[in-house]
């Protein structure tokens, strides 16, 4: 089967035209194959997270965003929920508290990354202050110029120091972020998700769709990847997202922990 | 089917003799209707969940305690494990930081807590405080008399506030925890969980139990009541945790947040 993992990579410093990456793209896969193999690929994520915690050296930050509808909190739960709880430290970074205004934007990242032995997952990010915040103008054009750098650097500093760094965009088209904003509208059970204010984001596409392709090309770094996901069709999303984070994790090459000898014969009485 | 709910249920007030429960209690049920149902009771717990998040208005404080082996982590992978990570928040304590101990053992606790909306798991808890405090002798014995009234008095200011309380005691036989810890030495994929400590603390098993009962008969309140739940049996021990789950939140009787009428007929260009 091809290696949607590499399929999906943004390579660093690549050029990236969204309207070029198709969001439909199947890569010429059946459905049914592809499912049944992320299952098991989930089966493995999980045991590799497991062994994860049990060395208790290494940690995996793994940051989603997307446009509006792109199918976030699915990914949370679908590829993510395989895991065992007690091993993931999830944050959703909504827009920042007073306090949270008053510190850097790196500030409230910092503090809810993993610890050691954890799968933290990022449910928006510090991307937000280079995307919403671009878009809306919320900063100073310069300073917006400048987090670019510094996003860089600070996650370079945190795979110096054990972490290993994947980011997730989902990539839908417009139809398809239409169909998910209606849904919300249509489904009682739904209608808790629509925000008004999507409405207005949904205008400024163009603008979004831009900034996200300056995110891209400027912090897909070969210590902190990003990879742009089709996730019109969620089977092709749950595969490659899995993918990559199996593939990821088996990089470790990790062992399980062994008792000290002394311990290897002991009977408990 | 019985009423699994009620029958683990620690009534407030009663006299607790952990050694006349029954820890491979089954109340005559057959495993496989009660794997089943439970099966059916995720997915409803799941639902209920959803519908909490999509309220926002309250909260829901799940606290696990048990000895060492009782499968604390197992409860939080199998019953919790079934609601989306994105509505759910996990804290795990262990033996208290110099920054936490230079504070009131509430301290970290409160800071925990679930935001309205969330499902809070403690795995362990407060309840340390009392309990191997109380039996290594960690704090003065008149302080920690104190502290039951003040954990009664925390957990009463938190459900006037709005959240939920229940709580569970894993309770298993010392022959049960011999194999569990034994299955830690035998088992590679376990040794990481293995610790020197727990045999220590397992000699004292009689003084742990007392510290136990005590906890069981002076914190179970109408407000926040403790179920002790016979744990050698998995499928017993799920089936009543996840009863009791769906019932504490079926008991809001909530609906489905509706959207304002100006917007139920929204046409998505």
């Amino acid at each position: 089967m091809k290696d949607l993992a590499t399929a999906a990579l943004v390579a660093p410093n690549a050029t990236v035209k969204l309207s070029q990456l198709k969001p439909d793209e199947t890569f010429g896969l059946s459905e049914k194959d592809v499912r049944a193999r992320t299952e098991k690929q989930l089966e493995r994520l999980a045991e590799l997270a497991t062994q994860l915690a049990a060395n208790g050296k290494r940690s995996l930050l793994v940051v989603v965003q997307g446009m509006d509808g792109s199918g976030k909190d699915s990914v949370v739960k679908h590829c993510l929920g395989a895991i065992s709880p007690m091993q993931v430290r999830i944050a959703a970074f909504k827009a920042p508290t007073s306090t949270e205004l008053a510190h850097d934007f790196l500030w409230r990242i910092h503090a809810a990354l993993p610890e050691r032995g954890q799968i933290g997952i990022f449910n928006r990010s510090h991307y937000e202050d280079v995307l919403v915040v671009r878009v809306e103008g919320y900063a100073p054009a310069d300073l917006i110029e400048r987090r670019y750098g510094a996003i860089n650097q600070f996650e370079e500093l945190l795979v110096d120091e054990g972490t290993l760094i994947v980011k997730f965009h989902l990539h839908i088209s417009k139809e398809e972020q239409a169909a998910q904003l209606q849904q919300r509208i249509s489904d009682p059970t739904k209608n808790w998700k629509f925000q008004v204010g999507d409405l207005d984001k949904r205008k400024k596409w163009d603008a979004y769709a831009q900034a996200y392709e300056i995110v891209l090309e400027r912090t897909s770094t070969d210590h902190a990847p990003w990879h742009c996901v089709p996730c019109d069709h969620r089977w092709v999303r749950d595969a490659i997202i899995t993918d990559v984070l199996v593939a990821t994790l088996a990089g470790l090459k990790m062992t399980w922990p062994e008792l000290p000898p002394e311990l290897k014969n002991l009977k408990i009485t």
